[in-house]
């Protein structure tokens, strides 16, 4: 694999002297300096370029543990809203095209076979297609060390495809009735936590389901025991086709030099899993939002990250970093676009 | 003049109900869903149309209280920067041209006459000037009463303006050394609070200006008396043309039934100001972003409104409501586009 390269160390100090130089008060961009500062050093040049084209790959999967309790909704809803996807009819749908991102899904690990698309489009959805659903992580391993490294390379592959479709700025979103179990558990392995500190209301949940979630992630991590030290065998105990190879996307994009806007529990789940693998992709992400998610937030601190935008979200889909697609624009705008002092 | 209409009830219980029916789980859409509701109060349908017209007006004026260590600048700056905003090379600039907002500048009292731009031109940003600066508010009253009631008719009419010209949502921004002393007085009179309650560091002052700073509006507020008990009477006494011209632009807007977009201290002091003229205003106004400065907490908190955006950022120019514009679309996009259960 080729190794991470860190963001560029000239073109942020080069970004941090022209910041420095516009013709604003000094410090008065906020977060916003800081942002264009980012891009400027990810795309290592000063000023950066605006971000054109942005892309989002959602990747959809079945859980195991959807079958226990976990979830306020049914399985079957994972394929109904892959669909809409395709239909363009779902809520990060509506945000992607007022914001100019490109929307991509892919089925991972859906447990249906779409016959009803017709062949292209069936063919497209389920070119990275990994298995049905995944093992019951509280009782089985989630998938077999083989589908853990085909899915990573699955993702991989992606992300460089992504990149040569010319994406400047990526996104992972997700899909998958029961996925904030899975999601919450890589975070309790990563940072040594229990169910209890992780688990949240997913879609919408109630107090009995939600000790319930933090028993099966109980139950999950004692399963797993030491494998929960290497990120691999975690991937393989704990989550799923579609979170590998989010993993796999993320961690392409790092090694590929094109800087990732994080989204909701998923994204950053796999993303402190990625970590974990090479703490060098960290420096290639920033985070679009906070979702009301408490494992979210424990992801983030563990990554030094501070999301852009708190607006209550908890709608998954890569919603949330698509909503921020729009302060990371502003940003590059205000290192390309204002003034110098020297220039008046 | 005319009175406020609320927002539409009936539109806002149509929205709610439309909200509550998309393919989404219930409150998934944090802020972005009540958000979008507003919206379609404020237009009076549902779904709400797409803000393809949002409108930004930059009200600038100089400041008696700059020449008294308020700010880290120099009044000079307020004319350079209005010259800055017409040639789109200041920070606004290059967020607006991103998100697609109408900026325009007017000079309400700057404190030169612009001989040097061209007749058109100038003719256009000083069609409503009221005078040259302000008087230094410790000393002496801001305006006459006379200037004050002119400058409230004078955004009155901008904003009349505005929405003839297509607006949809409506932005106050601002320029003017020295104007955060007199946008914080407003403040600290409309609360009841001191000098050192209300008082911040603007672009950049240090610990001795600020407490100078705070001395210059406790000594405003004394000198104003009981007056601070009538808003107009306190707009007289403590703030500038520009400010009160942006208050009659907000509690314009209101009246025209068009939204407005709040941004930092100067559009939030002059909001709470317009709300105790007409408490009707404020079902009007979303706050978009949160400055760095004390007051514009304080009033925010007074007016129930909690900001989209919590960038660090404090440029003023309307900045921090421009950069919160794409949420707001968004919030629309997703009650529009969003696909209805029943249409599954």
């Amino acid at each position: 694999m080729t190794q991470i390269t860190p963001p560029s160390t000239d073109a942020r100090n080069a970004a941090q002297r022209r910041l420095a130089s516009l013709v604003t008060p000094p410090g008065a961009l906020g977060r916003l300096g800081e942002l264009g500062v980012w891009v400027a050093a990810c795309q290592g040049q000063v000023p950066p370029v605006p971000l054109t084209h942005v892309r989002l790959v959602i990747f959809a999967g079945d859980h195991g543990v959807a079958d226990h309790g976990v979830s306020a909704f049914p399985p079957a809803i994972t394929g109904a809203m892959v669909r809409g996807f395709l239909a363009s009819q779902a809520g990060v749908n509506a945000l992607a095209q007022t914001h100019d991102v490109a929307v991509r899904v892919l089925d991972l690990g859906v447990d249906e076979d779409f016959g009803d698309l017709d062949q292209t489009t069936r063919a497209a959805l389920t070119s990275y297609k990994i298995r049905r659903s995944s093992g019951a992580l509280h009782l089985t391993d989630a998938l077999t060390r083989r589908e853990t490294e085909r899915a990573l390379e699955a993702g991989a592959t992606v992300a460089a495809e992504e990149i040569a479709a010319g994406a400047q700025l990526l996104i992972s979103g997700d899909m998958g009735i029961g996925n904030t179990t899975p999601a919450a558990a890589l975070v309790a392995a990563a940072l040594g936590l229990t169910g209890r500190d992780v688990v949240g209301r997913g879609t919408g949940i109630d107090d009995d389901a939600l000790a319930h979630k933090a028993a099966v992630i109980d139950a999950g991590l004692a399963r797993a025991g030491d494998r929960v030290h290497d990120p691999i065998e975690t991937l393989t105990a704990l989550s799923s086709a579609d979170l590998a190879a989010t993993t796999g996307y993320l961690l392409a994009a790092a090694r590929h030099g094109v800087p990732v806007l994080l989204d909701g529990l998923m994204s950053v789940a796999c993303a402190l899993t990625a970590a974990r693998i090479d703490p060098g992709v960290t420096a290639w992400f920033a985070a679009g939002h906070r979702s009301t998610e408490p494992a979210h937030s424990l992801a983030l601190q563990a990554l030094g990250l501070d999301p852009l935008l708190d607006l209550g979200m908890r709608l998954g889909e890569g919603s949330g970093a698509v909503a921020a697609v729009p302060v990371v624009r502003g940003a590059v705008a205000l290192l390309r676009d204002v003034a110098l002092l020297e220039d008046l």
